[in-house]
């Protein structure tokens, strides 16, 4: 059986380009940057170009970006290294309560070290209000964070506003943009930000490649101490390979953008309004127009999206339910109940997140098998047939 | 030319079997472990034979293994995060001065956070003594942390009787394995060790891949927070190609680690005898016998190593001066300093790191090579004519 993938925010193939690229150095091409042979300098050489095409996919410097294995610990680096390193300046963050686990937990993590954090709410399509974010900021703040786009519920928030609040405020503002960086244009000079987190697999590229752009001036402290590499700032061999796919499919990511916007966003509401019209008790999250073009998000009552997702698995589709870093640990998403959504009707999250590989078909196919799959497990929700009978 | 590759303390080349194992990951099977569908699973599975695999390297149990991107990871999470989840208890880090930078600069770091950190001494072999641990160690100790072989001078620690002290007297020990796993036999669990790193690059897995073992029940704050990846321990998706291929990678290092040892130990003695033959002014660093079997770690006196570097890579053949971690920031090894190496001779210090693929022909193609190399420079030395004549 042909598998259909509709799950991009968890992970998204590889492109061919990428992988060919990336196999000199799994082969002949085995040196660390930091020797000073023919095999360091052959990896040195190639971490510079992963580095422009990486820095140009954002706008930045290549001497801005900072390599780093995942998005987690770009968000990590960011959200606890600038805290710490400007801490003699005062205690005080600004973030939004419908970050990634990444953020979320290093809030905690920050707390218990004695800093104050201030989450800005979000109104029911998850989107923050940059004046919201203006009053939270005090003479303390140290750090402002807000996601560039929500995995979840594909929200894109007005990033080039609350920057310019920051700069004129004096505070460092990052931003989360491992859902949409390779997806959405983001150009880091216009947009008003010092420190952005990207992640390689969220835009055909290799797992453990990612990068936080650190803008020139901004003080941060290394999560990872140790050798010289990535200026001081990031200590660590680095995953050649992994980089060098990055850089790859970032320039792919440039070039054909728009293109891919125009699919997603076409396949995107082919499977909104197919599912829709065949399935009643259904609603939408995240933002009507300000979201990412390939992500479907969207809420079943009576039902648990979990089983959904088994059943749709076992028509050979793959789909989520809320993020993959916590699909395991069967909680209801803190972005949902952020958004005010009612823990029964937030537990019904289907989500579907489409890719530039995705066809006309495969959309088809999804709103043929998912219609008798919920109606299915609502014939045996008791709630269901309390609510319809 | 063919090149000549005896730098494998800097990264080793990847096993074919190694990529083999790694392509379906990163073509068909792209998908997040964490992830509840096929792909999920089959990412999920291949993290799980790769997490037995790595913990039969060391004789740890797979799920006292948490897998991090590279071995300055595992070093920094053991490093800060056993203190900082232990510090009601005291504030006192017992360690060496021959550790790598991820635990040099991690020592930095802690210290700025009040921590106290005690290095005990070592010989001129880099030797450390056990007693100088016990008698180190407070009612204050935390963790102590003695690296198991160190990459520069080869000289392998007494990890089985330290590691008895510090369970002795219920201190969490730490070693830095990562010079060491998958070419020295290590048992945990007789050696006493309660926490250790590995990273796949030194026993032909890829970069991107390295592990922290952490004996069940040693408390441990992570550095990473996010997501549910790794038990909580270590978040971040999951590097699954580049852990595939460690898995793969550590079970044929099992398999051959004898064989491969008595290969290494005899070019080493047959490159170590050539070149003290043919070149004077020459000393051994480090312990004679207790050493990494493919470690050849000379000093050449009144030259400098870094030139002799360059000349070698000229020659097409491929060895360090110091770490890797290092080499570009041109500074005199605190390893040699504090094993009371003279700094004049510090700096001449030649590294071979040698491979299971080196052959005698590469050994005599070096002897061969450097001898004319080492004279044309002293020749050029000031201190060497005014020594000599």
């Amino acid at each position: 059986m042909e598998k259909i993938y509709m799950d991009h925010v968890a992970g998204t193939p590889l492109l061919p380009e990428a992988l060919e690229a990336m196999m000199p150095f799994f082969r002949e091409e085995f040196g660390n940057p930091s020797s000073i042979h023919h095999f360091g300098e052959e990896a040195e050489n190639a971490l510079t170009e992963a580095r422009e095409k990486t820095a140009a996919l954002i706008g930045a410097q290549p001497d801005e970006i900072i390599f780093t294995s995942c998005g987690t610990e770009s968000n990590n680096f960011a959200f606890k290294g600038v805290p710490l390193a400007r801490k003699s300046k005062g205690s005080h963050i600004v973030t939004s309560p419908i970050e990634h686990f990444s953020i979320m937990h290093a809030i905690k993590a920050m707390e218990k070290q004695g800093f104050d954090v201030t989450q800005v709410p979000v109104d029911k399509h998850g989107m923050v209000a940059p004046d919201d974010v203006a009053r939270a900021i005090t003479g303390q703040t140290l750090l402002v964070s807000i996601q560039h786009a929500n995995p979840e519920v594909g929200t894109v928030q007005p990033i080039a506003e609350i920057g310019k609040i920051c700069r004129e405020k004096g505070v460092p503002f990052h931003t989360d943009a491992v859902a949409g960086a390779g997806i959405e244009p983001i150009n880091v000079k216009e947009m008003n930000v010092d420190l952005l987190s990207l992640a390689a697999n969220m835009f055909y590229g290799p797992k453990g490649a990612a990068a936080l752009y650190i803008k020139k001036g901004v003080p941060i402290q290394p999560l990872l101490d140790g050798g010289i590499q990535e200026r001081g700032k990031r200590a660590g061999t680095e995953n050649v390979p992994a980089l060098v796919g990055m850089g790859v499919a970032a320039a792919i990511a440039v070039k054909e953008m728009d293109q891919r916007r125009a699919h997603l966003d076409r396949l995107a509401r082919k499977l909104r309004a197919g599912i829709k019209e065949r399935v009643e008790h259904l609603f939408e999250f995240g933002h009507p127009e300000k979201r990412l073009p390939g992500n479907v998000s969207l809420g079943a009552r009576f039902i648990e999206g979990e089983s959904v997702l088994l059943f749709m698995d076992m028509a050979g589709i793959a789909i989520a339910s809320g993020s993959a870093c916590i699909s395991r640990s069967l909680k209801v998403s803190h972005v949902m109940l952020a958004m005010g959504v009612e823990h029964g009707d937030a537990q019904g999250s289907l989500l579907f997140t489409l890719g530039k590989d995705n066809t006309e078909a495969d959309v088809e196919k999804v709103i043929k098998e998912l219609p008798p799959i919920i109606e299915r497990l609502r014939n045996m929700s008791p709630l269901y047939k309390r609510k319809t009978t």
